[in-house]
């Protein structure tokens, strides 16, 4: 039985690592498993990638960027998602669509309508069957995500200090609302616990959805 | 005075030769002159182009391609043409806009709306105040393009037997349609005699249209 999960919330909110968790037990329950995340997933995805995490400090102007990621999207989606969708695999993606809407549109102000167009350009009809939006308090989340990074090189940190605490309350803010538009696909998971509980949170949320059955 | 020169048309039309021609006789007779071309014309669009190119005979995905097309137009227009034109020059230009619609919409047949969508999320107001569209016949040009790379290695003529007669008929008719459709804007300019000709010809337009005053 295919199922297309996504992960989403903002720095710090432990996802990532969530993510190996449930790819780990979901495999001990023998079934089939494609973790990925995005911008990347791919070769050519990843030169994106790069693309984009190279011009983070240069001169790439915002429309540039929220074409990369689309483009980036389209590639990733019909090259990895949609075929171990079609093999019937479970795919569990760290960032997806909500995250473009989230950042670019909550977060910069872009148009989210224009947002949305590419997101649909990117992902045709490859829509998430459950998206977990890992939610804390942005304090917590930027403390953690310092915290993570510390020892490492200086730009990464410069990164958080240039992008201000009120950026990532609109980006939480934004997440909250795009997950109060389709409660259905969307379930709130409290990154604000210790992970142990917070893997708990997940493995029920996930065990549930996969019970009633998937796309 | 900014001026905003957009040189279009199938493969083999020798425009590219043309523009240098223009851009060589527009700086003597003292006007400051930019040319660019398209994808490319700045570093981030250069490593755009570099996947774009890479990815000729891999796995890209079609709308991967028209995103990364896109986002390198987008970032061209802000960092290069923009610029030069609020300098007040002559910008020279390369395949721009109508290239995408006459490619991947006539000539793959992808959505025209969709493109133009993109078309106008990447340059934004910047919108060329002449286009010339070099014309002349199919099998014309694609001689010329096959005699131009003549002895390079095979790909690239490889390339030109994988991509019809009927793909180029296509993109030809597309950009008449396009022409058609802005008689303004586009002047035709028959690629079909000697260069010399050609070139007079480019001049006499040009010529006219700067003495009527740019944008």
């Amino acid at each position: 039985m295919s199922f297309f999960i996504t992960f989403e919330g903002i720095e710090g909110s432990g996802k990532t690592t969530q993510i190996s968790r449930l790819a780990a037990h979901l495999r001990a329950r023998g079934l089939e498993v494609v973790q990925t995340r995005e911008p990347g997933g791919c070769p050519i995805a990843d030169a994106i990638r790069a693309i984009l995490l190279d011009a983070a400090n240069t001169s790439l102007v915002s429309a540039a960027e929220l074409l990369l990621y689309a483009a980036a999207r389209a590639q990733h989606v019909e090259e990895v998602i949609r075929p171990a969708l079609a093999k019937g695999r479970i795919v569990l993606c760290d960032r997806f669509t909500d995250a473009t809407l989230a950042y670019q549109g909550f977060g910069r102000g872009l148009s989210l309508a224009q947002i949305e167009n590419l997101n649909t350009l990117a992902r045709g009809t490859t829509v998430p069957d459950l998206t977990l939006l890992f939610d804390l308090p942005v304090e917590v989340g930027l403390r953690r995500a310092l915290k993570r990074i510390a020892g490492t090189s200086g730009p990464a940190e410069d990164r958080f200090e240039q992008e201000s605490r009120q950026f990532h309350e609109r980006i939480r803010l934004g997440y909250l609302t795009l997950a109060g538009q389709e409660p259905e696909r969307f379930r709130l998971i409290h990154a604000d616990a210790d992970p142990e509980q917070v893997f708990a949170e997940v493995v029920t949320v996930v065990e549930q959805r996969l019970g009633q059955g998937g796309g």
